[in-house]
């Protein structure tokens, strides 16, 4: 399918990258295109502004809606680099077929995507840390009120140039554990990125704030006893010379970050190990002086160390409050690797 | 506040009585207002017609979204009821607060809905068993994709006129009993009416079409073990002269026309009952051949039979397939009491 390109013929003026914060600016232009009956068509790049949404879209209504997140990066020579960008549209496929939303060529969305940071390229930011988001997504959109999967579908991409997560470096934050909301259960929406598990987390996340908390760290469904994510990352922890992450069972999002982490653990020389993690595990391995790390991951934050872990009345600190080893380590990688700067011998980058 | 009018200058001819289906056909006008910071504002009924929304918009990436459904009925000399209105906003208002959205004036809500069904008022068909189905929804509507509650909040009422549910009397129907997806669990979002629980029963919803049922019905998220909701419907099961429903725990939805039907079986002699109901219950009281009636209960359908329940390889008819005694009598009285036939000793009903 061919791209139409419409560009703007008024541009904005780019913001200054030391206030660039999260998500709230969007670059010149965007991708569309839209699903009928399955079959995708009208693929163009368009200047960036409002669509025009029908009251009863079922989007509004019924939350028939994907999306996912990733990042272009500059490196040192002006390069724009991609992190294992196929893998979030393999993602978004699963999510979709969750939720009843047609998939997509994955590969014609990759070219759909490099296609717009091409023409983006200048909404890039070079400064340390910074970098464009991307969100591709997609939503149900037939404005009738029945429940039902809907015929007409829309996916967009839009870009968002995004300061630096840490502005003064990784810094552990301080995790609630939720034990009264629950974020998903197996057989629900956990596995899948759509809007009904950020809905679903909204306000464990308020209540956290206002206690003083930076997240909260979600137990399971069934017995509110076992670990499945931190926020919106995945969670890890480093029990001795292991690091050990929430097994994926279909309620917790299978990270990019996360399996990316995996892999440089293991080529780390620490067994990475993905099973059913306890609550009171790691408040008695804490205790026993086994638990040296605990660090959240996610595109937004790449790595989030966790400096202490407030779970009913016990505080679980980690490491002292300060950053793990493992942690540092994995960040710099992670980081290096997509800003070009470490050698990238899993072919996980792709340039614009 | 006051609310401003501007009245349409196009009005749509008005749709054939005997097409009109569900949710598909929208009348001239709707309402909108929207909160800043919790402050609603702008209250207005202007033509109805798509909503400019940003491709940021929370709506679209995290299903923070809450909906009501009701209906207006012509009554045979012409007055246009509402049933039970000021409960669904109120209920709207618990929705709202599990996802963070602002509540609503329940009294100036009403207000709205009464003058925009007022100023719709030819768009109330006059067919039997018609309405004009309205809908207040609101969302979440910031430009800006951190995941946070939204400061920006929408407000809408529509109105569809919507024909019979059923077109040729009450129809017993075949329902799949879920055991793998799960709709919610207690502590998430079951009880709210929100995009997500949607969302999360679209795949179900549309396999067991496949299958050729017409609903599915949900068990609860834990155990896989105890009945929930049926379709987007609340359950009841007649054990001999007892009415037995499934109690709201957190993960269900708290019924309008379930409190109804719960008042209404009480005051005719039948035995009302709000309890967890066990799935291996409903199969063994139906071999022991107490199960006399199955029904689902909603705005939409107001009561649904069930004719056949199929849970694994069991297969529970219910009633020989025929609709319950007690079943057509509340339907009836239902129905009755919405069109304006049966006297409203309750105080359910209000005047356009």
């Amino acid at each position: 399918m061919e791209i139409q390109i419409t560009k703007t013929t008024q541009a904005k003026t780019k913001p200054n990258e030391n206030e660039l914060g999260f998500g709230r600016l969007f670059s010149d232009h965007m991708f569309l295109m839209e699903a009928v009956d399955g079959v995708w068509q009208s693929a163009r790049i368009v200047p960036y502004g409002p669509l025009a949404i029908d009251p009863a879209s079922t989007v509004l209504h019924y939350a028939q809606e994907t999306f996912e997140g990733l990042k272009a990066y500059r490196a040192k020579d002006g390069r724009i680099l991609l992190f294992r960008a196929m893998d979030n549209f393999r993602r978004l496929n699963k999510s979709c077929a969750r939720v009843c939303l047609p998939e997509l060529d994955a590969d014609f969305a990759y070219e759909a995507l490099v296609k717009l940071v091409g023409l983006e390229r200048d909404w890039v930011p070079s400064q340390p840390g910074t970098s464009l988001y991307l969100r591709p997504f997609m939503f149900g959109n037939d404005a009738k009120l029945g429940v039902d999967k809907a015929s007409n579908v829309q996916f967009c991409i839009i870009c968002s140039p995004s300061g630096a997560y840490y502005a003064t470096g990784l810094a552990p934050v301080r995790i609630y554990v939720e034990d009264e909301y629950v974020r998903a259960v197996r057989g629900g929406l956990g596995f899948a990125k759509t809007g009904a598990n950020y809905a679903a987390s909204l306000l464990a996340g308020v209540n956290a704030h206002e206690k003083g908390f930076s997240q909260v760290l979600w137990l399971d469904g069934i017995e509110h006893k076992y670990v499945e994510e931190v926020g919106a990352m995945n969670i890890f922890f480093r029990f001795r010379d292991e690091l050990v992450t929430p097994a994926l069972q279909g309620s917790i999002l299978p990270g990019i970050t996360r399996q990316s982490i995996l892999t440089l653990a293991e080529e780390a020389g620490v067994k990475a190990v993905e099973r059913q993690i306890a609550i009171a595990e790691v408040a008695d391995r804490a205790a026993a002086g086994e638990l040296l790390e605990v660090f959240g991951s996610g595109t937004a934050a790449v790595v989030s160390p966790v400096g202490e872990l407030v779970w009913g009345d016990k505080s679980i600190v980690v490491n002292g409050g300060a950053i793990g080893e493992l942690t540092q380590k994995l960040y710099d990688t992670l980081t290096g690797l997509q800003f070009g700067v470490v050698e990238d011998t899993h072919s996980w980058i792709t340039e614009v």
